[in-house]
């Protein structure tokens, strides 16, 4: 796209390269900031200048954190022998809102994906098997997506701690509550027949 | 949306201003950031800030340019006496993408829209005007999208300019080549008919 103007063509160039933004929104969000006053800029740029420069990993969980040891991770009522093992903060949050999980966290920051050049290497695993070595971790509950790379990153972590004193958990898959049985795909209705529960216990959080 | 973090709650706050991006995007983005190296978030606030403080309009149609006066405007073997009255900077792209207009581009900067606060003043109305009265513009051919908005800015610029000497087009509005009929809408169908071109006329430019 060859554009009157080359600051306007780099800056273009530049948030086009963020997930899901092409060269033409990158150019709507461009005119936009162009017709707002120069300051909404400014925050802008500020704000995301700031947050790559300062943010801060919990030393505990490594969620994204401005102390050194995440609100979670430093709230006493917390059952720091459950370990929940997620992928991103997303995740956190996520299971958060269902205000059901009494335990803490440990993000992994991504999940095996040779694709992508992830290794194991780059993820937060060596702080997750010490856990579970020393004996702070009692239960780990994997709640990785269930794809390829989810698995792969469940299934490297397992290796390492299948000889610990560990109760190893993963969430359950199923149907979703208030779907229809016939838009459900195979692969999780059938699932969700092998791991059935009890009646008595399917009454149970509804 | 709460989050562990105030610095990434307001970065995702300040994404999220951004026309058609809601919380969850700018939280990806804003994850994104976090997971690649510094240099790009320096490259593209940079880019951004850089593009908001120095960027020009050309002195003659408005249009975005880095010099004083744009290339088309400052190209000489332009039809000066013909100008194309479009919004902004995209129109221009998209005329200038087809090869086949010789003349030159008046950029408004946006229509008369009430609803968006945007009024006349706040267009780049007077000097289109000027240059029809002293003679400059022969032939103005409106461009501008047909809605209410356009429709209305059109309205408000012919009523100022209607007793000068110079004539007034509008671009042919019609069925797309390689459009079927049958899915084409009735005002689009409608018009067309009623503005049909002699057949000699319509193998030209194929």
């Amino acid at each position: 796209m060859e554009m009157s103007s080359k600051l306007l063509e780099r800056a273009v160039a530049e948030i086009s390269q963020l997930p899901g933004i092409g060269k033409r929104t990158a150019l709507r969000l461009a005119l936009h900031l162009l017709k707002q006053p120069k300051e909404q800029t400014e925050h802008l740029t500020e704000a995301i200048l700031k947050m790559r420069d300062d943010i801060q990993f919990c030393r505990e969980c490594h969620n994204i954190s401005d102390v050194e040891v995440c609100e979670i991770c430093s709230n006493h009522s917390r059952d720091k022998s459950i370990v929940c093992v997620v992928e991103d903060i997303r995740d956190v949050m996520a299971i958060e809102n269902t205000g059901l999980f009494k335990g803490i966290y440990h993000v992994l920051g991504g999940k095996i994906s040779p694709i992508d050049g992830i290794g194991p290497s780059q993820l937060n695993i060596p702080t997750l098997v010490e856990k579970v070595k020393n004996g702070t971790a009692k239960e780990l509950i994997f709640a990785l997506s269930s794809t390829m790379e989810g698995d792969t990153t469940n299934f490297y972590i397992y290796k390492q701690i299948k000889d610990c004193d560990v109760v190893l958990s993963a969430i359950a898959r199923g149907i979703s509550i208030g779907d229809e049985l016939e838009f459900a795909d195979e692969v999780t209705l059938g699932r969700s027949i092998i791991h059935r529960v009890p009646f008595e216990n399917s009454l149970k959080n509804h």
